[in-house]
């Protein structure tokens, strides 16, 4: 038998400022956001997404969102990404300056009604007019149209495969340069990650841009493990673990972004990450969170002898 | 690119009531012990280690384990396992009818000598003694070589695959009729796991009998997926990832059994467990053991709906 090749190298795109703190209470004030940002920067990332053009009304904790982008483009090589969920946010992220706007679709008809107030082909046609807003303003801004509820929804139930593909597709039509696939509730397990990464990879090809699994059930490392085996070499992951799950409370939330850098430390996939400075700002983060419920595993054990000089 | 085929059924070895008691201040009353075996049982568990021939002095969690042997062997169809470290321990397994017993041997030779007092070498001289001994008294008693820190030491640090391998060799021409593989203190990660389960395979064909992965850091479902596409069909988990590290306070133990069986599910490999009746029993399990860090994720969010009713 032949085991897959594993990529030499992937990234890990912190989500804790965003999917993170848009579902803790605590508002974080916007220094330590910028300390976080340097921080995590320092110990080796070079994508976050910072926050979200969304109205401040809906999600207080992310209003500060312009002014981290404006702060994460002073530090080099550091690519920025933004969630927009709509035409005027798309507006909003172009004048900020990101590199990448994420706009979310979901697969599943009963949830994008419920959290986008759009079924799929509505965001579609978004995507397209956000796309059309993008060249006129002569932005290379990416486009990237993230998939969630991939694996199915805590309102629907099932999500069919075929659904999620024919959503790609027409989010590539629409003019998104880059497509990735969600696991928004925790429902997905690795078989079906390196069943649907496969037929998603032979749609997209490189444009199948990014992993994010939730680890609602403790799956997500597993799950990241099964896409890597089908050539996808960038995850989403908050540190800490944060994020949670609106639908079961105290529930895992994200990947965390420390386990899953050890799990692909322990792999020899190159990420340029230093997990004692992750870990290490964990630490800071978590005082900053005191009260929230926070996940990970690493954190406890921390690194083992075969690494912790590595 | 081909991915490997996934085994059609796999068997968790439910190993709670022994790497996870022993591992725990409580001493479960064996009324207790016998009610968890029951349950487990009525789940659909089918192998369970219940426990270990160990001088209760030293394990006193575990003084009971021959009384449960004799009831775990009244359910029809249960495969009945204990842990013995030693001659003694192996005589007083043959004595009690238990369909298999494992023998621990540690790949690190630092960990060996402080916590079996012996070599590697010297566990393997035991484990010819405990071969002739069963057969002299005409058992059909399985002996399984267990080899633990396969994957790193918190001693040592580094255990060379070839170490591992050599001992895995050992026991077999000893007369180990299985041999096992066990991530003791949870520094494995997947890559490494699916490359030496690979190499274990070409030596011990079908005697390679089961995965161990401690969840310390995070990687012991990845670990098992890996485990699973080089073909190996049986793991071991404690309920509520009891088991701990001695090595790391409150750091996770096991995989979590009723997490395990999540995953399987979601993957169409049947185990025959019914997975909201150790959900039951892990809540259970909780109240015998309040006051002790527990594991696993399932239990907060619950079975998603997609498998609610499977």
């Amino acid at each position: 038998m032949t085991l897959p090749q594993l990529p030499q190298h992937a990234v890990i795109r912190e989500v804790g400022l965003r999917d993170g703190l848009q579902s803790i209470q605590t508002v974080l004030p916007t220094q330590r956001k910028i300390d976080w940002i340097r921080a995590a920067y320092e110990a080796g990332q070079r994508e976050i997404e910072v926050g979200s053009f969304v109205p401040a009304r809906l999600l207080p904790q992310l209003a500060d969102t312009a002014e981290l982008v404006a702060f994460a483009r002073t530090l080099p090589g550091l690519f920025v990404s933004v969630l927009v969920p709509n035409l005027k946010g798309a507006e909003r992220a172009i004048d900020s300056g990101a590199h990448l706007m994420l706009v979310p679709l979901s697969a599943s008809h009963a949830h994008s009604l419920a959290n986008l107030r759009k079924t799929p082909d509505e965001v579609v046609a978004e995507v397209a007019k956000m796309r059309a807003a993008r060249d006129a303003a002569g932005s290379k801004m990416l486009i990237e149209g993230g998939i969630g509820t991939a694996f199915g929804c805590t309102l629907q139930g099932r999500v069919e495969q075929a659904e999620v593909l024919r959503c790609m597709q027409a989010l590539l039509d629409a003019g998104a340069d880059r497509v990735s696939i969600a696991d928004t509730v925790g429902y997905g397990g690795p078989g079906e990650v390196r069943e649907l990464f496969e037929k998603a990879r032979r749609i997209a090809g490189e444009r199948l841009w990014c992993g994010h699994f939730h680890d609602t059930r403790g799956l997500a490392l597993a799950n990241v493990y099964a896409a890597l085996e089908t050539g996808v070499a960038r995850f989403d992951a908050a540190l800490a673990g944060i994020g949670g799950c609106p639908h079961a409370p105290g529930a895992s939330g994200n990947a965390s972004t420390e386990d899953l850098a050890f799990m692909l430390a322990t792999m020899g996939v190159g990420t340029g990450l230093d997990i004692a400075r992750l870990l290490a700002l964990r630490a800071k983060v978590a005082q900053w969170l005191e009260g929230e419920t926070l996940h990970g595993t690493l954190w406890r054990a921390g690194l083992p002898k075969t690494l912790a000089c590595a």
